[in-house]
């Protein structure tokens, strides 16, 4: 059930503990793939997710900024501080179990926001207020994570899977042409740049053109059933905290 | 210009320092109002004041989560403290004006994040980091603002304009029945209660009947009017603090 | 009885959870009128107040520095950041509520204190610590309040009242000349000022010749008549939050 | 020149650049001496060091409740937390020395207080933003100060000379009868005590009956010429930070 | 240099700008390695690499507490919240850049802190108040990293080489029988576990009797080398942030 | 039980709630002793207190950076700020406190930690967290504590017991001859001064030549039997706050 389209009353009908936040962020994704890539694609996981589960699913609506100051080189790029989107998320989860849906999968669609997510999943699961579990998308695409990069092959597959107006079809060849290979620059597993604007130049990390339509569609439906398959896990987890030794 | 549609490259391109930010709430709007009102009509009303002034306008994506404590009764309502929502409202904007957007009215949905808008946009102006404005279109109406309520004849018109099939036609019977004909408890100008529950059965305030799809149209007229007003008078302040005296 | 008076064992005797706390601001109220305009009249309208109701009520020192950053630019203003301000008065109240006198009035005399006194009246309440409503006196004078300004008619009556020799009264021609209409610049409903001195000279807003000593006087009893209600229908009301819905 | 009954254009021909700051507390002074002692004495104090300059110096209020938790089990204790009261002192400090009087001296009339005044003056004066250094008072009498205690012989001795009205003589055999000798339960020079009522049954430390009015006057002397002399000592002082080694 | 045994004036001769700043963790590490395990070994890979680079390097105190909540319902284990832990690095980090160290690489040797040390870096180098690079020896030594586990064969070899008598060589099979396999729960690659006890009966993941003495010379060797390569590269990085773009 | 050194295993067994926390400062301390004095004293003072009491007593690491900005002048001197050294330290005691060890003795070696300590135990005691309370050995050792001074008699006694290597004897005529009499400028028994480079040439105070190894030696029997004390009246305390009055 969207809560944004929902009514209170259609609400306190529900018997449900299992909710699903988006998360994502508004930041550069090359100048071929929307500013909003982020959000988009954790809403569009989220909605694939909970279609995927026989079982009522609370959807929350998506939060639009995140930590990505990573890429306030780039114009348009928005951000918080960690702290606050960190408090924004934990409280945004508290009012959620306040009604009972104390079983919380926040749905991410932003790498900058993976450190985070966790650290308040583990304050509120600790705490006993919710249950808390992120999932961010694109670690749970099987092979292709491998190949994530940022506005690279994965974001531009299911951007234009879910929103093919919003890629720049005429730009995936200056996109691809301005790219890194990777992320970051590495010694000795210590990544030295901690702006993307130190190792792309046009902000884009790994091959737009890689990212067909096709597999947008493919990607979608592996990240829909892991999470379905989470969100099974998370409704029947057993969530007290173990005991003392 | 849509941030979340837009490329950091087209935003590069721009040639302003305005920028709208809506901020709404997601909480009970009534038996017959989707719980998502505040944020549907804070972007409405966002979308059309830009719409009428003859300037570059950036557009942040609406903030969905905002002070609502005071509707925690009621089943689905999300929210933060004020304080965590200030914190998050003011580095949104701190990172548009990073990129030079420095002039910022914040299109307001909610009535209870008014105070902590005006509070936000004093620090950011004072400290010369932004020039920011909240603006709360229901109390920019004309004469409608006097009807205002919660779930009643305004946001039920406006939601009617803007999203007829989130308004449960075969519930506003029920909506108008269980409404309060005024906000709070008042002894002395001070208002006793701080829950909505501590007044209105249903959560409206103000009938909802009266809230036509045509006047929802009016509304949307009227506020986009005067936010176009706004931003014009923004775009041309005088943002230097006066002289110490 | 008044706390700064008052013995502990005194303290010990009392049989009643009701409190005062007066809350006021030392700042610039213009040439003519003294920068502790705010504290003096909140004092003065706490005891007329105080001493209206048949109860027993414990009366706090007065809080002289609010959040009055507005007035910067006037020398001698002091403040404190919101945020400081609330937690100063929150933790005040806790105290108070320590020993049982856990329904509070806030007698406020400053209008920047407002939206920082219904914050923290709103957490304590629905926390369960304390039941704390603040009254701003000038809110509750009928139709005086319309004339409120800065410095202007209402606070110049009652300080001429209260503290007469505090009022200059040579400077109230320079007080009238220098003073504003208005409070504010306006444009659809939002103020663009930010500051005292965008839109007043002297610090003064309204007409202080207005403020005659005879008129201070039915002022205090209006203030005190009304605080008067405020304290009985605290000391009634029904504290527990509201059922969920 | 008092900043509560001054006007801002008053405050605006100074010129100096030292202010007194008052900070006191609202907590149990015994059976006898009222709960407000540390801040009367503390404002008496102030006045007579600022009487006793060749300086204009400007006196701000009196900041009326401080970090007393320690006598909490005593009905009409109030107190904040340690880190607000140092929020509220600093930037009281901070709108002072925003109009350029920013060599502070804070009169204090509170033990509780002691290391939180040190902490703040060390933070202003650090960063530049004022020179502020606590005095307090009950430290700077001469050979009186081994006898300091709580409601005890200095205390009262002050507030008989003061305000004799608040010493309620009747008490002073009850006062001196349930009193400790000393402030603290001691071993290994740590106190193991952390609240007084775990070593004083009625809050009063030392013979309040030691504490005559004519003690009071001399009490008065010997503190005013102290802050006098430290005054004289702030005014003069090379304040920039030495150089690093 | 070690800071612990240097002195002032042996600091004030020094020509360099790089330092290494040990972290560390008070935490079970299974019934035969030691609690202070992740403290001893992040000393004993600073020290390794700071002999392996020719260059003068400032090696601070090792920070002893650090977040290992998720290991609370083991005995001993101390834990600070990630906030606390994050500002106390930051700061100490800031202390050593204010003597012109401002080239840093914190050398971890616990899992738990990574997230925070990445953050603490980040702010630090945008905002330019030193270049803080966080280093984890395990994650830098080759095929060895594949085996981490906790309390498994990597932390015993380090601590078999470094200081042999911390091992308990009778626990050794206990340890090995009451072992993880592996680190937490995971489901669609999200780890459904937050506490260790939850998924290790004994707090040890991995096989400890694989972690001979000898391997951990080669780990020493390995990590030691890694983190020269990385000081060469910090002391030689172009540290300010890129152009916008 | 050293915990550093400890497994769970052997913390599980153990039967008592008594722990020690050495805490010290990483900040200069003359041309002569270490930077880690602070931190070496009041490890070795723990120890020699540990040992002489007849009770199983928890010791864990010590915290190595403290309150120490005043030094800051002095090349090495490592700090952080008051507000994080007391959350560092209360909740490294709320692990501590966690696993039953919530009588605690934290052992310091560093004046300028001395208040905060004082706080973070106040906090922890009131709340019921933990029974904590601060001990700062220079202040137990008789008639030496009046010549405490810096890197003056005592530190430089007590290191040269505990490592002797540490001090530069061949500096301690330098150290002399730039040494403060006194710490601090004292007007009306205010200290003028915050940092220790405005009233000493080469940070320290006291004459280090009168710090014999056999003083010593001293110092350290009587700090350890003044701990020994405290750890028994710690053991035995009543911990429960008084009742009200």
């Amino acid at each position: 059930m969207d809560l944004t389209e929902a009514t209170w009353t259609d609400v306190s009908e529900l018997e449900t503990d299992l909710a699903v936040l988006p998360v994502g962020s508004t930041e550069q994704h090359g100048p071929h793939a929307p500013l909003g890539t982020d959000v988009l694609t954790a809403r569009a996981v989220a909605d694939a997710g909970v279609e995927r589960v026989d079982r009522e699913v609370v959807r929350a609506p998506a939060i639009p900024v995140g930590i990505a100051e990573e890429h306030r080189q780039f114009p348009g790029t928005m951000w918080v501080s960690p702290e606050t989107f960190r408090r924004y998320v934990r409280e945004s989860i508290e009012s959620l179990a306040y009604h009972g849906f104390d079983r919380v999968v926040v749905v991410n669609g932003h790498g900058g926001n993976v450190d985070a997510l966790r650290e308040v999943g583990g304050r509120l699961s600790r705490d006993g207020t919710a249950y808390a579990v992120p999932f961010t998308w694109f670690e749970a695409v099987g092979d292709h994570s491998a190949e994530m990069g940022h506005g690279g092959p994965l974001e531009t597959a299911l951007v234009r899977h879910c929103e093919p107006d919003l890629v720049r079809e005429d730009r995936i060849d200056e996109a691809k042409a301005g790219a890194a290979d990777g992320w970051g620059e590495w010694v000795s597993h210590a990544n030295l740049a901690y702006d993307s604007a130190e190792f792309t130049e046009n902000g884009v990390v790994g091959d737009p053109s890689d990212g067909t339509e096709r597999r947008g569609e493919e990607l979608l439906e592996l990240a829909g059933d892991a999470l379905a398959r989470l969100l099974e896990a998370v409704a029947e987890r057993n969530v007290p905290r173990p005991d003392d030794r």
